[in-house]
């Protein structure tokens, strides 16, 4: 028993300094942003910085210290069918619980002693998902709060929704070419299908909003390029999330062909519509639930909205849903109804904490990414795949912006300029999502080499894009300029003005002086009927909350009861 | 290969299912403390609460729900050494990795299908210590800021440091006398040592600052008492956390004589010395050293607060001190000197977020508490065992006060009136650590017998002590006066306003004006002698911080190539 508790305490004592290791990246990374930002020094974003701290650090995990052969590991050979969550092993009548953590890479476990170490810094991926991503992605939401991006909302849609198609197919198309050329040559060391292809496209067309709300927030640029670049990058984080997993959906019947069957790609395009539109409408609801009516208690209010907005993450997720997807648009719809109904205090308090995660998450992960070029197991760095996802990448981003931009400018009436269209080819930075996406998986040959490419295609795009973006923008001389909105925006910003607003929150004016003055006691009588409604509206509203998770958690033990 | 992810996906929905259920508890619960402050209902604290709901849903999933036996499950029986940390599972050529999660129970391998649900809600112990326990005991540390807890400093290290020895022994005494009578009668089903006996006195020696906190804050008490009562329960859980891993420490030697072997407790005593001393060196270090002149920039502030608050944590813990330790300390110097370092903004927004830190795990441990009572699997309730623990920790707790009163009042100069005594007789609730305590190892019989037990001790004391406070209080007519101050506190207040304020500090007088008015000349050079002294102290400081981090690490490697 004593040596049990000494090595378990020994290896406490390692997680301890491995922890110590990141909190450490992340306290340097503030200290020289600090530097930075004091000395007005502002060629490098603060998330360029983290990564190059990272791999500093992976340099020296690597090469500096040599790891100890481990002796506390223990091969087991097994007959096991696939592997299971769970194992419980029996060692002479003691039981003991071991939770699956992920495969090591095939044939490899001969290696895996030799470094513990590195395998021990690397992170399960889906903390990304499910720790890091979400403050991330509903920050991103939660800044959307502003009349630019309802007035420009056609366009991040088509920039976003048919935009990422595009990417997604054209890179999937190009990288096809090249694998296919590859396995010409003998240059291809494992499978590499079509999906995976594709899988690839959908990955690297998530740009990351970080970088442009820093650097243009800072600069003051032109608000429509702001609102049309960022809320672009937001909502194509949902978008390609979703289009990869239905991509991976599809994948398994398609696996060795590379005709399309017409059925599972139909079925790929139904998951897809169900998955968005799902996590879309769980998103929007639980935003505009959020009982925010405790006032005068504003740790309590910040408490609730925190953990109901963590619950509509987790509510996505055990609904089969994307959580990632349900918090973006939870955190828009929050940010725009029931931030209102919140006391000023709160309001403070909530956008504080919710920019502290965020910043933490961000930074963490930007630096992850280095150390994870050093520490990372079984990279695949193969050049001519390399060429081809830079070439491939720089023309789906192409096929994005300039037809679209056209299209959009035969019905548009302020026109998206080309210096616009040039600022929107170069800005569409590749971050924190595409990282996250490509670490999910990463067990065949065709992923690892994916995920090697993937970092960096990453790190040029921060380093290079990143801090080319603010000379870009004075070269191509961007004004800052106001226009007239366009009447599908005027419609709806009346609407939700007028009577969304009203309804939902505290704030604008009361119905009796927005309806016609034609319906003066109409007026004053929907006015109590709607304050009445929207009373038992909140107060309902919790209650069916409840009641929604409650019937899921019975609804999800009963499904596994019977299969 | 899709059998495989199927299963995966239904275990992460699962998962997400599961951390739905406390996400819903902790929203119920803040709902619920609203509507008690909103109503001005004070008989139950809101930890009460929160147990009560936990109580009713662990109810709710033992005897509501019926869980599906696991097909995922493998039980091996190998031959492995004590159980190693990581597993390496061979599966026909693919190697997956398992990481222990503990052990289920002697001999109930065959139970443990059954309950997997139960299993599944039930928390790694670590976690409590790992995470929920150190943002609590830094809030407690944190609100120590005041000035009577420094008059009163002698008298609560002694109720601290003595009391709680005493009363371990006391309680361990009694309890070894309950149980070799129970072990006469027959009712006892396994072993229990006499230092399994010292062990229970230890954990529930620490009484719990939260509840007197909130209490006496709103009812505006003496403040003496006041600052008795909770730097007393402040300190204590440090204390005990020490006296019990000292206890284990010892337990080995003496594990089946109940005869002392001096040598044995002389090491037991050093090992409770070396680790209390090393953890309160390393947290005040680490308070004072907290770099803090970012000013301007409040986010960056409050994050490199909390992150070097933390990495204090990980830090001792990886000395093999204790964390928790370390962090209240830390927290008490960060309080008194670094906290004034910081902009008006960021006193705020780091108030603020370790309040909102606090609030939920407080909340969190003392729902998770109530859920345990019907969830934890291997409960063993022994009604004489019982009976005897409710004995024992009256008189260890009364043994504690009445005396040391007496011998204290013999030097104060302003008594501890018999009122006062039997309010910290009363309010000596048991929470949030005793419970971490008693459930980090609930392995051996006699562990689950004192688990249970703890439970029923701490429902008790928090229902019945925490509800019966204030009309205790009312009752002892507990008067609000303010005293002299003793002469140790005057000049330690006085060489601290005066030398180590300025020093740390940019607030208080220069030192100029503090010194002597016959050394003018030399006071002027020291107070340049001493700013710069102090610059060079803060840009020096960040970089031995990192130093001593890197050493550390490097040592913790160096050490196990080595053995």
């Amino acid at each position: 028993i004593k040596r049990e508790q000494r090595i378990a305490e020994e290896s406490h004592r390692q997680d301890s300094a491995y922890l110590l290791i990141f909190i450490m990246l992340l306290t340097l990374t503030i200290l020289t942003i600090w530097l930075f930002k004091h000395r007005r020094f502002r060629f490098l974003h603060e998330t360029g910085l983290a990564m190059i701290y990272g791999l500093l650090v992976g340099v020296i995990l690597r090469f500096g210290i040599h790891a100890p052969q481990s002796m506390s590991d223990v091969i087991l050979s097994c007959a096991v069918n696939g592997s299971p969550a769970t194992l419980l092993v029996n060692v002479s009548g003691r039981f003991y619980e071991y939770t699956l953590k992920g495969e090591v890479g095939q044939g490899k476990g001969h290696q895996v002693q030799d470094d513990e170490m590195l395998r021990k810094v690397t992170f399960d991926p889906e903390v990304f998902f499910n720790i890091l991503l979400p403050p991330i992605i509903f920050h991103a939401g939660y800044s959307l709060k502003r009349r630019h991006f309802f007035r420009n909302i056609g366009s991040i849609l088509a920039y976003a929704f048919i935009g990422t198609v595009i990417s997604c197919f054209v890179i999937g198309l190009i990288m096809y070419g090249f694998v296919s050329f590859m396995k010409v040559v003998g240059q291809l060391g494992g499978d590499f299908y079509f999906t995976d292809c594709l899988f690839f496209g959908a990955i690297v067309s998530a740009t990351d909003p970080v970088t442009v709300l820093a650097i243009f927030n800072e600069l003051k640029v032109d608000v429509d390029l702001y609102a049309l670049l960022f809320g672009e990058s937001v909502l194509n984080d949902a978008v390609a999330i979703v289009l990869s997993s239905s991509i991976v959906a599809y994948q398994p019947a398609g696996d060795n062909s590379h005709s399309f069957e017409a059925m599972a790609m139909l079925k790929s395009f139904g998951v897809f519509l169900g998955v968005f539109s799902g996590s879309f409408a769980l998103g929007v609801v639980t935003g505009v639930v959020t009982f925010t009516k405790l006032r005068d208690f504003p740790l309590l209010e910040t408490a609730l909205f925190f953990l109901m907005s963590w619950s509509t993450f987790l509510l996505a997720e055990a609904c089969g849903f994307t959580g990632v997807v349900a918090v973006l648009f939870c955190g828009i719809t929050q940010a725009h109804y029931t931030y209102n109904n919140l006391s000023p205090d709160s309001q403070d308090r909530t956008k504080q904490l919710f920019e502290l995660l965020n910043f933490l998450a961000e930074n963490f992960i930007f630096s992850y990414m280095g150390l994870t070029l050093f520490s990372f197991q079984s990279h695949v760095f193969n050049p001519l795949f390399i060429v081809g996802a830079f070439v491939a990448v720089f023309l789906g981003r192409a096929a994005n912006i300039y037809p679209l931009s056209f299209l959009l400018n035969l019905g548009r009436k302020n026109k998206i300029g080309y210096n616009f269209q040039h600022v929107m080819m170069f800005a569409g930075l590749r971050g924190a999502m595409t990282f996250a996406l490509s670490i999910r998986d990463t067990a065949t040959y065709a992923r690892q080499m994916m995920f090697s490419t993937t970092l960096l295609i990453v790190f040029f795009t921060v380093w290079i894009c990143g801090g080319g973006t603010t000379p870009m923008l004075s070269f191509m001389s961007i004004p800052s300029t106001k226009h007239e909105s366009a009447w599908p925006f005027r419609i709806w910003y009346n609407f939700d003005h007028n009577y969304l607003k009203p309804l939902l929150t505290h704030s604008g004016p009361p119905l009796t002086a927005t309806l016609p003055a034609c319906c003066g006691p109409l007026a004053r009588c929907l006015t109590i009927f709607l304050l009445t409604l929207a009373e038992c509206f909140y107060s309902c509203s919790l209650f069916l909350f409840f009641l929604v998770h409650l019937k899921i958690i019975y609804e999800l033990f009963k499904q596994n009861k019977l299969t």
